[in-house]
């Protein structure tokens, strides 16, 4: 009988997992199980489709189960939720959702992909009808369908990383008045304050009530039980739509409750190979901790880029393979309206924090040459290690070409270049396309020139 | 008395190796001869200049000697031209043009920056009032002088090479009808056949009469001595003005009559000081030949970028510093009216020449996520040494964002990255910037299956 392999999880890393498992050794069986109705759909795309730049909703979903199976081999099943591995035994008891019965299926090899939960903010009220998060792709065709029913003028975003701030401009464009409640000073925690700042200055540009430091104690519900108003220690603010974006965690109460180990993260360990405490059991995804290849140190970075990585190296070794994922260094972006801001690497906060003696740096060039048409700002910022003078990381934002120069700089935090490596980068200088000194290379020289002086 | 040193060329490398002299040793006399009447001014911004882009001449000058002396110290005496250098006795004969004075000027340091001449035609009539060069402001004032007077209807522009490319959009939006001769079957040597092809493509598509393998036979002169058409063995084209972009060779005339050294490229040969075969002769910008850090062998590199840093390594190390310039791996982009293509690294036919064994691969992929607005095709194709998989080079073209993931590769070569490295690159996923599969990491895990099957 051929290999089994078990997939748990059906979003980005589990379908990744099975077809990879698959292309590299056609001759395994793979089940994928999935306790919602939908698989394989673009997350990171349901503010953009609130916001109607994606018209088509179906247009969100990559892989339906046919499809999937077609086209990759898989055998989806969808509303089937793993309620117990038993890794001695080498199964697991599967609920049937629309029938509740239970069954055992046996696995050679398993892989979880159970991803992350979106934090919850704990007061009465949550449930409500006209409270959302964006999590799902339920979740955004509730929230579209919900604003073109129910044409609601004020909207309350709780949180201010970037799920929010993609939701307020989504919100912005459809004509709502959005109100942003963070709880600290600044939305966008890990960037730079700088940037941060920028941020928050962008927001208001653009009509979006930023209220700093704010903490919700309760919500008010009309007689219909929707949220009229959100009671916060900042303000009470009237709320025809309230949207979390709180953050997410891993979700590991399966991995937990079948012995496999967690992280001081607190999601899934796996070495290299993606390989858990349990030899048979492989994880990727938002539900473990990646390596941070600047520090060395693991640490929780649930995004798609990784996920996708990881879940080829668990596919690739659960069918036999011998793949690794090294880790990743933290590379984000994010649209504020016109302002493009980007993240690789470490923050100076974080840096410090893991025991660097850091050093910054902060200049603005321009995107193109200066005096042609259309040439913005670039501002950057270095965070070195001023022992080793390594680039640790860096942020870049700007009205354009931000983010694809933040891939620049990624690169060279992967691959542990110095900033006297990065100020004798051969870069390329075109008047349409870029300055002769590229933001980048001022950055550098002008960093480099701290150490000497 | 303090040292003396002198700068021979007054456009690039000059006045930055001279700002850089004084910076790291402001002791130091610095005196820049020049033999036109302008310094310092942005040479490859003239075809926007000359297409309207930049409206204002005087923006095209970076420092006039005025500014030069008072901001950066460096005394620039133009219309001067150097016609001997004594190494032994450490002086240099110049010539006061307007005067026709010769004078002796004592120096402890010298640096050559003589720059490159352009190619020329070898026909009778290239002198003609409606001939012109695109190599100094001064021609790109006489261009766009001569159009705004006369209304040319016609042009022809011989060579297809990246200046040659870039007039060509500077005359159509000026209305004229371009023909462009070149003497190969596609425009921009250098570039992978794909490119060159989407190159033509382009050209055409936006009206200009391409000509392939078109050699120059004669220019026919009218009764005023204008040109009014170029014979070629492809036919007789009309021109009311003519444009030559025939290329550049080092200008090394003066270097080798003082016994200079030259490399095989034909260009000044120096070591990683940018110092010559004489010791107090310093040598930087298009005069030289640099080090190719992707073959290790010299080329000739004749681009603002590398001129710079040879040049603030030449400043310095004249100045008495201990700098070093390692070379460069090639890095240009070039607009060809709607489509941007950069080249980075070898290309696959001198990857060949120069002893790799060598596998290409090209894969199209997307500037953001398929699904978003303005989503654009990005093609790369990267040329891999098949003995050690490193990345040599890269060719990447679409209407946006392709010449910026080019810088990202340029890291990766300049840093002998393996493609399994790159396809291990940490980039940026956001639906408005980047695909969860950017075009780098497809093409590189493209080409990692081409090795494993």
């Amino acid at each position: 009988m051929s290999k089994q392999i078990v997939v748990i999880g059906g979003l980005a890393a589990g379908p990744s997992a099975a077809a990879k498992a698959l292309r590299v050794n056609p001759g395994v069986q793979v089940t994928l199980f999935e306790q919602s109705e939908h698989i394989s759909y673009a997350i990171c795309e349901i503010p953009y489709y609130v916001a109607g730049d994606i018209e088509e909703s179906s247009r969100l979903v990559v892989y339906s189960p046919e499809k999937l199976r077609q086209r990759k081999g898989v055998h989806a099943r969808i509303l089937h939720r793993v309620e117990e591995i038993q890794s001695v035994k080498k199964v697991v008891l599967v609920r049937d959702i629309q029938t509740q019965r239970v069954f055992e299926h046996h696995f050679d090899a398993l892989i979880l992909c159970t991803g992350s939960k979106t934090r919850s903010l704990g007061v009465e009220g949550e449930d409500a009808r006209n409270v959302f998060h964006v999590k799902t792709l339920e979740d955004g065709l509730q929230i579209k369908k919900f604003i073109s029913a129910e044409s609601p003028k004020q909207a309350v975003i709780l949180g201010g990383g970037y799920i929010g701030i993609e939701m307020a401009e989504a919100l912005v464009r459809n004509d709502l008045d959005v109100t942003m409640i963070h709880q600290h000073a600044l939305p966008m925690e890990g960037l730079e304050q700088e940037f941060r700042e920028r941020v928050v200055e962008e927001l208001r540009k653009n009509g979006v009530h930023f209220v700093p430091n704010g903490h919700t104690i309760s919500l008010v519900r009309d007689r219909a039980g929707t949220i009229s108003h959100v009671v916060t220690d900042r303000g009470t603010f009237p709320a025809d739509i309230l949207i979390l974006s709180l953050g997410v965690e891993p979700n590991v109460d399966l991995a937990r409750r079948s012995g496999v180990l967690l992280g001081k993260t607190g999601a899934v360990k796996t070495d290299e190979r993606q390989q858990t405490n349990i030899d048979s059991i492989y994880a990727a995804g938002d539900c473990c901790e990646i390596k941070s290849l600047v520090s060395g140190r693991p640490f929780y970075l649930p995004l798609a880029t990784v996920a996708s990585k990881a879940a080829w190296t668990a596919g690739e070794n659960a069918a036999g393979g011998s793949a690794r994922f090294k880790g990743a260094i933290r590379a984000i972006a994010v649209k504020v309206f016109d302002v493009e801001v980007a993240q690789v690497g470490l923050g100076s906060v974080e840096a410090e924090q893991v025991g660097f003696n850091v050093a910054t740096n902060l200049i603005t060039g321009k995107s193109r040459v200066g005096i042609m048409p259309r040439s913005a700002d670039v501002t950057v910022k270095l965070i070195i290690d001023k022992l080793s003078k390594r680039l640790l990381g860096a942020n870049v934002m700007g009205t354009e070409s931000a983010v694809l120069r933040a891939n620049t700089l990624a690169v060279a935090i992967q691959h542990r270049l110095t900033i006297d490596d990065v100020g004798q980068l051969d870069l390329i200088y075109a008047p349409p396309f870029a300055p002769l000194w590229d933001p980048i290379l001022i950055a550098a020289n002008v960093s480099k020139h701290q150490f000497t002086d």
